[in-house]
């Protein structure tokens, strides 16, 4: 289990949930997205606005469902990036009940660096490395 | 146009977004359906986890869109019942950008009184006309 | 009422769903939505692929919400552009019920002539004007 | 890989699309998810409307993206059960393309046997594992 140093706290949506009456499993992947976008615009690797500048693109996402998740439940994404490949970085998540800090769902997504303009993978920029690295503590090897 | 006395804030996903690069119409009735069901709470008009109990069916909703959303804009919903009939309330909305206080969209939902385990629409009770009277400062004639 | 001559199917999905156990009401946007641009696309007036062409963007939108929409319920949208303005255009809709035939919402949309590229309002294309009229039979007026 | 018996076809909506312009990573697991559901159903193992009869819960979701999916382009879900345990089910997916069958996504979910009811996992009912090896041709050991 990774420490995080990134938190980003999510409000569920009335129409996140679904007819067992908690977080449907889908939305749990918008809050992952939201939260690693946030992360890149945090470290100053995107500016939130040019969708076509944003160097990444989703490989694989998985998730563990821990315990449901409820309306009204206070809840936070803790993110890491964890690895930082050639071409790719991994990325570990924590969503948390922020009360109790207990896991409800623990996932993970390999982001491929990716120039949208070309159309094509490439390595991930050195800047990019430089930064996460800064930021993570240099555990990301 | 109303005085809003409730206020909520709204995150945008990024999963909320479209190919046009901003907040995609169907989203900002989700941040409508959030915010009258944390005004149903504020209240004490639902507990928020019995969703047998929440007392309202929605009848129409409508909204006008004058100005993109786009991510990462601060943004909030203001929120009033305007009218309440013998069986039917009537909520007025503003999606406003926070900064400049902005209306980014106006809404209307119109939301009938229901027992959900009967099935079928009541009477407005006493308890919520007197809440929302006292809250909305008796402007609900 | 309209009489519509476009009709398209939807599938009610899962995540569509709510703690009411039918389709949450934010969903049915989303319908209308996709007839439209398939609308569009019927009538050769959108490629379906270049987000920047397509030419309207959405002012308003309304429903009225007449009965409860369930899961593996067949459902379709009828669709008619109703007036073409200067500017706009009305567009009208009906989500039925399959089997029956009965309506289950019925909605309206105003949509403004845009050009993406200037990010400006324009006059509805007279080849557009020439389309819709072409196919809804001239009742546009 | 499995081969599969089971294929539902999917809708992609417009909402469904995010400023990549392609679908968002979110939206294919609701993908997924309505296509368990129909499975279910087409099984005989869920009527498709008392949502605490479900049986199942989820524990685990993966995806891997093999390629973007567009606007208007005709995809399908096929989807197998393969590998029932003591309390869990493990269903593989692959999101294809329809004209030239090629995958665009393969996902992995696991699903535990569960009472909604009593809130808690149970054994896989024999009368779910007769019928899915039944449909599976017995190769879910």
């Amino acid at each position: 289990m990774p420490s995080f140093r990134f938190v980003h706290p999510i409000e569920v949506r009335y129409a996140d949930l679904d007819p067992q009456r908690h977080v449907n499993n889908v939305a749990v992947f918008a809050y992952l997205e939201t939260t690693r976008a946030e992360y890149l615009q945090h470290l100053g690797l995107w500016d939130g606005s040019d969708f076509d500048s944003i160097g990444i693109i989703l490989a694989e996402a998985s998730c563990r469902y821990l315990a449901p998740i409820a309306y009204g439940q206070r809840i936070e994404v803790a993110m890491a990036v964890t690895r930082i490949g050639g071409k790719s970085l991994t990325l570990d998540y924590a969503v948390r009940d922020v009360p109790s800090g207990a896991d409800l769902a623990t996932a993970r997504t390999i982001l491929v660096a990716y120039d949208y303009r070309m159309g094509t993978s490439i390595a991930v920029p050195d800047a990019w490395r430089k930064a996460i690295e800064d930021f993570e503590g240099g555990k990301t090897g």
